[in-house]
């Protein structure tokens, strides 16, 4: 897979790729990451990239022409799969959204900053629109970041253990179990004497249970689906 | 304000508080943010943090010692309004709730990684536990960055224009309204003449029209609270 990244701020997003499990899958060639920074593709020498906003009001907006060059560019080196702008008005990611995305081969991530993008951009350049929250950010950046971690894991061979990910929270729209480790007691706070019993078929029913009584107590609204 | 992040992957951290927005509330001394690697708290040669699941499966749990060391060190020096653990199993972020934790002084915020945390942990540590979506991370780290960001950029002083925040879709539960800048005219696409019009009054009503048409046909479930 191969994510372009296009970015006025390529800095926040260094370290994200750089530790752990992303930069493993880096590594291992299971995906390529390339980041663009839009103030490479203006034309002034100012190297602006935003403006004020047409009607008046607080913050910039991010121009059309220096996205237009640069997704072009890219688009005319590969065929994308999808041109995706983060923004906190867009469908709200989820694991279906993630395991989706995660089979594509290659894509392009426009980071907003500042107020967003002019609105023509949307219209003319974006196919899907991905906001991570209900909140505000700074910028699409973390956004990004977020969406690349969430599909990446998903990637045949970026995990160790290949089961590990579909034993996670709502891959089953189910949240995780209680999970335990060593020592088996801490400070007189015991673990439950089921998960040391060795008895794993009735270890998993009382993971399915727990599960199961978690998601009614915190999150009723995926047992629903 | 002063926010203490607990990781395993500090490294994992860094570019987001030195770019942009964060870097410079930072500066302006807003906030102080201060990373705290786990393994400086292990007592073992191996700076063991994590350890098998009891009961078996895939994926490591963090341990309890190093995190009750960690976190208790940092509560002998200053008090702490919340201790929130970063989990796709906690209450999901949303715009009321960065509003609600940005107004508090001290805060912890723990990082999972891998499979999660020894339940004993939640139980008897965490006072708040924040996920910031239906998705699943490689850990906690990247939903730290973006609850951080969140409630920084809220701090006021944070943002050059007060007014700013203020207008971002969320605060008043509808999306922001389409925003343009210029050129007017590029490649044939023209901004709404409205804009262009001077007529400030009629100006926002649009915006107040567009932004209530952009809601009711996205998110109309924000309509409803």
């Amino acid at each position: 897979m191969r994510i372009d990244i296009i970015t006025v701020v390529p800095d926040i997003l260094k370290s994200p790729f750089e530790a752990s499990i992303l930069k493993r899958a880096i590594e291992k060639e299971l995906v390529e990451i390339h980041l663009h920074n839009l103030r490479d593709y203006t034309t002034d020498n100012y190297k602006q990239i935003d403006d004020y906003q047409f009607g008046g009001g607080a913050g910039m907006v991010m121009m059309v022409e220096p996205i237009d060059k640069c997704i072009s560019d890219l688009k005319s080196q590969r065929k994308y799969d999808e041109v995706i702008y983060m923004t906190p008005d867009g469908e709200t990611l989820d694991q279906k959204i993630a395991n989706q995305i995660s089979l594509q081969k290659n894509i392009i991530i426009l980071c907003g900053h500042y107020k967003g993008v002019d609105q023509r951009v949307r219209d003319h350049f974006i196919t899907r629109e991905i906001s991570i929250g209900d909140f505000v950010l700074s910028g699409g950046e973390l956004g990004a970041a977020v969406l690349c971690d969430a599909i990446i894991r998903l990637i045949p061979g970026v995990l160790g253990n290949e089961t590990s990910a579909l034993t996670d929270s709502f891959q089953d729209n189910l949240l995780a179990p209680p999970i335990y480790t060593r020592p088996a007691e801490y400070k007189g706070w015991k673990v439950p004497e089921i998960l040391t019993s060795g008895n794993f078929p009735k270890i998993e029913e009382w993971r399915e249970n727990e599960a199961y009584k978690r998601t009614q107590e915190k999150r009723p609204d995926l047992l629903k689906d």
